[in-house]
């Protein structure tokens, strides 16, 4: 695997609820005159997915409850966004530095439930994660490589902080028909000692090179073609595997 | 800016202790016949920088204190490895997984200090992290823009493990003539509204594009030229400010 070319789609229209998300990226596919081959990665940020399924809440109009009454007033941040986060949310870790970290109903770790209050057509709306991003990958990779009549990957991807390091990078939300954790258990390094353990987390690094080219404000290129990855074709583990929970966490 | 390509050079020679980086980078380069232009980005992996400067460390021949032999009884790990961990940084701040997660001296948190078994020419030898990856960065970035004729921006990256995620990703251990955070705040979304603060960590997003090229076990790809990102050339922060301190980590 010697290089890799990742094209960002040009011209992509505003997405709006209800919209088929896979015929436009067909036609956009189209539009650009991108060849696709088999196991080309299309990286989609959530964001569109999130708009296509109409995953907008209004802040002014979500019913308050007396906790999210309390915690909005106690860390002066809206009532409505406060509760959005809580709806998404199984529990709240911690709220100590005036953000609110919580683990998201679908297992991760983050600030905000990945609630997004940029590049939303209102003052009054958030916009929540896609509700299963898992089958949202799942029926996109279906949908595309019929369309295009070549077997393509997805992954879905949002930006996120960390913990240890400044400034957001893009992660795989979910994908499909990717190995999206490789091991390398067993194989051997330049010295010929076999390693130990070493996963790679490939659909992230994919993620974060399509998030060089998606921008994070107004640049409107949401889907990012990687070509020249090489990949087995198998698929035994998904980005949503990449979630760890507190017992396998070594940081926790 | 509408699409990256990253090329990976092709027959990179074992890097011993002494070897002049820069030359050896400057005559693959001309080897694989690639063109430079100003500001393309050369990712090297940290594992050569260190080989160069020859950091190695003799587990067999390291000085033990007692504090090292309590804790690799306690986890069951070699005494020589503790100890280096040990030396490499300020201080523990957990074994409770079985793991060693410090503070490194450079400032970053990490499993094992960055300490590294696989790819080194014995089984006695651990390489460490470069003793200074930021000085280091600039000497290849000065160096190689000479020799290259073109101002171009270096990177020097390590694989981590992270919290709340499996699997390693690359990251910029350092870098220079690049801007490795773009701060978004004053920049407005596809709906002219202000963005509030969002920075972005590109220098790491740019590692884990090259990651993907570099591999992790016996690919002996240590370089990977990235062409097409778009910078201003402006360099108010390195990979260094990428770090956090307990005290601005919003996860601490």
């Amino acid at each position: 695997m010697d290089s890799l070319e990742l094209l960002a789609l040009n011209h992509f229209p505003l997405v709006e609820p209800g919209d088929d998300l896979s015929s436009i990226i067909f036609d956009s596919i189209k539009d650009n005159e991108l060849i696709i081959n088999k196991n080309d990665v299309i990286v989609i940020a959530q964001k569109i997915v999130s708009k296509a399924e109409n995953r907008y809440v209004n802040l002014k109009t979500i019913e308050i409850s007396e906790e999210a009454k309390d915690l909005s007033k106690k860390l002066k941040k809206d009532e409505g966004l406060v509760q959005a986060i809580m709806n998404e949310s199984n529990k709240i870790l911690s709220t100590k530095k005036n953000v609110i970290i919580v683990e998201h109903k679908l297992g991760f770790i983050n600030i905000n439930a990945g609630i997004d209050l940029s590049n939303v057509p209102s003052e009054n709306l958030a916009l929540l994660l896609p509700k299963n991003p898992k089958k949202s990958a799942k029926d996109l990779q279906n949908s595309l490589s019929k369309k295009l009549n070549k077997k393509i990957s997805i992954i879905i991807t949002d930006s996120m902080t960390r913990p240890y390091r400044s400034g957001v990078i893009n992660f795989a939300l979910a994908s499909h028909n990717i190995q999206s954790l490789v091991d390398l258990k067993g194989n051997k390094d330049i010295y010929g000692k076999k390693l130990r353990g070493t996963e790679v987390a490939v659909a992230d690094e994919l993620a974060s090179a399509a998030g060089l080219l998606m921008g994070q404000s107004n640049e409107k290129k949401p889907v990012v073609l990687i070509k020249g990855f090489k990949q087995d074709g198998s698929e035994t583990n998904d980005a949503f595997d990449l979630i760890v929970t507190e017992k396998e966490d070594l940081y926790r």
